[in-house]
């Protein structure tokens, strides 16, 4: 009916290959031909994604491809999920990329933020992680995919190890539209130790000369946990697990749930929570996670990504993590974002600042640095249907007259009135805002909107948000646990009273929790060293988190 | 530090392979071996998953299931996507299974509320798919599964073709967890086209007497598409795809949006909006959409599944549709209904009953159905981030004065005020409620929830629910376009006057659209024969669509 070629990008991902055809020996390609390879398979304007995860890099293919010669290789557009190494950013000084859609930019941030005003990186959009990988199969799949794997066999079949992240994702969307993809490894191998992306899925396999970039972002040392984090953590236990029963849940980063988690095996045991909360988590195998895991408390763990040194642990543990036939762990974002949306009752995170809605942000002048996973996490699930007594309960507690009955997603955010260099946590208005004013965003980047926050827990207490049916009543509950912050001395004390006797705002007191039992005491672990003991000598924590 | 045992999983598989050992020849197991070999590898109590997704099923391992002896094998509870063939039930009136967790029952809706009312059959909960797949890596994990594919090769390697649908979530929480995968296939051969399942994932495989059951459940025969439904698609087309740019987005199954898609190729390119609407789609390959694509309206289209009859014309098609390197389509439902929440800017779908709040249901009574995917990509994704120009402008035309300014995705709902046997499509109170109140579910069965719609499309007219910011107005925009309905009879006629003058209803003429102008003749194709040649002859209908 028409003349029309439909097979444009498999003609041209031919031509791509022959280009390259010199340079491999089947799949293999030695290092020091990496950079002419991607040069033969990347074209100018070219959609790119280069592996950076929230913690396995593809460094190696990273340094090579800012060898590229930019007259050859220029104007891609990178689709990532975290801008995290320098080379990320170098690209766009060199004028080898041009535009970016990512997820989270943590350590680059700042970089970032000038290299947008100075007009030499545009970003398209950012996403959470489940976003970008939804894109990559609808209006942002990659042409070429530079990903990164522990091994692979010389038919490029591909080992990734505990750390699969992102890669299946990556890698389905670029294979099978007719793109290529490189991957980076730590050895060829004869034969890999299990499949975890088949050899069909990819074109060329590199050894790198030193293994792939990690990060151990989950890693936080017990010793460093204050006592003000107990208290909030033995809040968090009563007040909430407790209360609505959350079986099915996700922590993420930060001392304030690391507390948590060395509470269970203590408080939480001491409280006849054992085996009625936390039993199923959506999470990255965290080392603070082991003495609950340890204690009985834990069913099972499926995760985003692994951490450095949880290795010999998680393989060691296969009824609780997700392993796979050669023992070791098996982790997949996509599929662990998806779960963390929709599977759990709970998501309970830290933040940098929350307005009077409720609205929190990690947003902070001069860093451009987007959403990870949390707004995924931490938002209603409004698409769920099935039914839990946790999800059921917390709607109840939202209802209001005329509304239709409904589940809620517990949100949690746990935060210290005054963090860090006594910037106070609740603010009138969010820096976010002056984000958007600068012209940088289309909207304040907002990490959790305050209408999917159910509770802000702080040291002075519980504020839930849930039973707030008004404007003035959220404001007035924030504003009652926001301490001596400028929000919280601007409360009534008559209201806030009032939204205690109403049950709104729990003070530890209220939850019948002896402030004095909230001591170092009561951790399960109070040092790494504490850690490793209690994994049994499996966890072997990375240097800098050794002090013995 | 204690003495449990943290691999009890794995020894456990092990032993049940060990009690498979003489049943098979390799990881092939014979026809005539099946149901021993199903009561070899599945205990009493086990959580199974047998592959029933939307189309492709694995019809002889559910039929061997059912044959398994009852005394062996019972209390299994089963979590699977569809209950679609009687072997599904058959398990629970055979006691073989007693609980269910699934997502979509439509053939076998009323015999299962007949088995729930006769406490043969306990629901855990009904799901969305995405919901039990991310349930699968938390606490819904299948011990064993029963999936089905294209074909294997000696190794186990699996072929899925088209129809790659569920089958990668089903098997990567089975087999990292140390469940046992078994997969029928329909032919062994040396070498599978490409790897769509890695061997190291599957346990068993069984060449199946004849090739899995698959229903053409997208395919919609243009005869039967009414002049209503082609006035409807050109409002939606003008007064929503243009107006607000929509380049992303999903479309249900049925007539309403079936007509949409045959008018792009006419109504819409005479409007001059080829290029700038309908680029991206998440979507099944629909036959309807082949002059779309032909006239060069459609970019790319991943899928959830495939369609009967379309293998030879999507594989001809790689520019638009997700393949493989055997060349042809590749699918992969959690991908895309990833997607199809985060990634579109757009869904529309027909429903069956509408209620004054917006709220939308297809329950009747006496039949327990489920929600697909509706829910899922029919829900405003409160964790998206990342801003588009269709998103920005309806979450601007929802904003209130207190708001923070948000994105919203379009919600829109298509359905004549009159359906089938003269049933009014708008009601002042669903159905659903009466399944509530039976004691049968926890919530009424809502479809989609009146304050994610953002429009509602009657052959009145459209009522754009976004820019109502009261229950009355809402309610009045409702019964604005519900015609001659009682409820639509209950309309005050100053109000709905008023809400016109605010642009809040907007009639054909408002829209500039020509009644006269909506007849069949402008289906860019008006039979089934039309789509083949459309299709160049790639296009094979099912026999029961061929009428010539």
């Amino acid at each position: 009916m028409n003349d029309t070629r439909w097979d444009n990008r498999a003609a041209n991902r031919r031509a791509r290959l022959e280009r390259a055809a010199t340079l491999t020996r089947g799949k293999a390609v030695a290092p020091e031909q990496v950079t002419a390879l991607l040069e033969a398979v990347i074209e100018a304007g070219d959609r790119v994604c280069l592996e950076g995860n929230n913690q396995k890099q593809a460094d190696f293919l990273a340094r090579c491809l800012v060898q590229a010669d930019v007259k050859r290789v220029h104007h891609l557009h990178m689709v990532q999920s975290v801008l995290a190494l320098p080379e990320h950013l170098d690209l766009f000084e060199l004028g080898i990329a041009s535009r970016v859609d990512f997820s989270f930019s943590g350590p680059q941030g700042v970089r970032l933020a000038r290299l947008v005003r100075e007009g030499r990186i545009e970003i398209g959009a950012i996403h959470t992680y489940l976003e970008l990988f939804g894109r990559y199969f609808i209006d942002l799949t990659p042409r070429v995919s530079l990903i990164a794997a522990m091994s692979a066999d010389a038919a490029g079949n591909l080992y990734t190890g505990p750390n699969t992240e992102d890669t299946p994702a990556i890698v389905e969307a670029t294979a099978f539209r007719n793109g290529i993809v490189v991957a980076q490894v730590n050895e060829l191998v004869d034969r890999v130790p299990r499949v975890d992306i088949p050899a069909d899925w990819v074109d060329f396999v590199v050894p790198s000369p030193q293994p792939h970039y990690i990060e151990p972002l989950f890693t936080r040392d017990p010793a460093q946990i204050t006592e003000i984090q107990i208290l909030m953590a033995m809040m968090v236990i009563k007040g909430i697990y407790a209360k609505y029963g959350v079986q099915r849940l996700n922590h993420g980063i930060g001392f304030d749930t690391a507390a948590i988690e060395l509470l269970l095996p203590t408080y939480a045991s001491s409280l006849g929570l054992k085996g009625k909360i936390c039993n199923h988590w959506a999470m990255n195998p965290h080392p603070t996670i082991i003495p609950a895991i340890e204690s009985g408390f834990v069913e099972t763990i499926h995760s985003f990504g692994s951490e450095l040194g949880m290795e010999a642990y998680t393989a060691a543990r296969p009824d609780i993590f997700f392993t796979g036939p050669d023992g070791s762990m098996r982790s997949n974002r996509a599929f662990c974002q998806a779960a963390g949306h929709y599977a759990c009752d709970l998501f309970i995170g830290s933040t940098l600042q929350i307005d009077l809605q409720g609205n929190s942000s990690t947003a902070t002048l001069d860093r451009i640095t987007g959403f990870g996973g949390a707004p995924n996490m931490g938002s209603d699930a409004r698409g769920r249907r099935h039914v839990s007594a946790t999800w059921l309960r917390a709607g109840r507690e939202a209802e209001t007259q005329s509304g239709i009955p409904r589940g809620r997603k517990l949100v949690v955010q746990i935060i210290e009135t005054y963090h860090g260099r006594m910037q106070p946590a609740f603010v009138e208005r969010l820096d976010a805002w002056k984000m958007m004013d600068q012209g940088e965003l289309s909207l304040p980047p907002i990490m959790i909107y305050g209408d999917d926050v159910s509770h802000i827990v702080t040291e002075e207490g519980i504020a839930n948000l849930l039973r707030c049916h008004t404007e003035e009543d959220r404001a007035e509950a924030i504003r009652g646990v926001a301490g001596y912050t400028p929000v919280g001395l601007g409360r009534s004390r008559a209201a806030v009273e009032n939204l205690r006797d109403r049950g709104i705002i729990r003070r530890p007191e209220d939850l019948g929790i002896d402030k004095r039992q909230a001591t170092r005491d009561l951790l399960a672990a109070r040092s790494i060293k504490d850690l490793v003991r209690w994994s049994d000598g499996l966890y072997d924590p990375p240097a800098r988190f050794r002090n013995w």
